[in-house]
């Protein structure tokens, strides 16, 4: 009985190992090579350790560390959808649901419960650990894009407003960050060019 | 007071992104890229989380996952060494522990002491949580290297003394997951001859 739970534990363990084959649109701090979501999940998890004292409300650490490293394992189905993508945007959720009914699915009743939970609890972002959670996966990019200098931003002619747009919950998880990131993140790039002040009319 | 502190701790978040580049032996399941030093602490870290239960010891699970997330964030200036290398072995700890200077040393002095010493209790692998984050990072590779058909084993040429030497200490972090790599990492392996039985004598 233990052997089988083993076992599928294990066999989640493998399958996941896709992450690593699933890319974003951030470049890594070289400007050379971009990010995939295992990379990305690693980072903001190290960051959300070190920074959870900036979180507005108390969060439990190691429940946001956990949602950080498995809130992307739906797009080893459903693929990454780029932020800015409003085509990709509106299916995803479905494709999403359907990744998290199979990948989750391959672990132990109690273990897909929990993971899947805490799946929904992330895309939900109303609980403290969730909208934390949600800041570092926002800041986390900004951070690189500014390292690489915006080259990901110039590359699909982002704007100001878009950031905007998508950062608009970023201060729900920590008003001291998201300053934090607009001041050392955000303004350089409008002042450089890198991220254009406004979107260009067709 | 407390920007300087912001500043200190993501200049630390900014300089970790080069833990991405830090390439190891083992190859993804895919058997086509090998793997870095990021994906396979973020691997790790959720092994862990789901593994837990089978820890010999009851083990505080944050607190191992942060030791996985960070122990290898030395490479970053240190290297990579290869498990079998031995020549890279023999100086390794020195690199490290230049590195641990300069990397921790970026965090401001709580934080710096912290994760330092995490790594070093990693490094001594004397407490329950230092024994099973040692046993995940010695399990982890065992599973890719399966998954890939033992690609790296035969590539370096690695044979079973070799594999049980490295691994003499992961049974002391869980000897119910030590079980279950021998039979279904390592001893298939061995059957189907991609890990040798005896190092070859030149």
């Amino acid at each position: 009985m233990e052997r089988e739970r083993l076992k599928k534990q294990f066999e989640f363990c493998r399958e996941i190992d896709k992450e690593k084959f699933i890319g974003r649109q951030t470049y890594l701090t070289d400007g050379q090579r971009k990010e995939n979501d295992a990379e990305h999940a690693w980072h903001m998890s190290i960051m959300a350790i070190l920074l959870s004292e900036y979180a507005n409300e108390k969060i439990d650490v190691l429940k946001t560390i956990t949602m950080l490293l498995i809130h992307d394992l739906v797009e080893i189905d459903a693929g990454d959808t780029y932020a800015y993508d409003e085509e990709g945007n509106k299916n995803k959720r479905q494709r999403e649901e359907t990744a998290a009914e199979r990948i989750f699915g391959l672990l132990p009743p109690d273990q897909n419960e929990k993971l899947r939970g805490l799946w929904e609890e992330f895309e939900e972002g109303a609980t403290p650990e969730a909208k934390f959670a949600r800041a570092m996966d926002r800041i986390q990019p900004l951070m690189l894009n500014d390292a690489s200098k915006g080259k990901s931003w110039i590359e699909h002619g982002i704007c100001l407003e878009q950031v905007m747009r998508r950062n608009q919950s970023t201060a729900d998880g920590s008003k001291e960050l998201w300053d934090f990131a607009c001041q050392n993140f955000i303004c350089p790039n409008v002042e450089k060019g890198s991220l254009k002040q406004q979107e260009e009319k067709l």
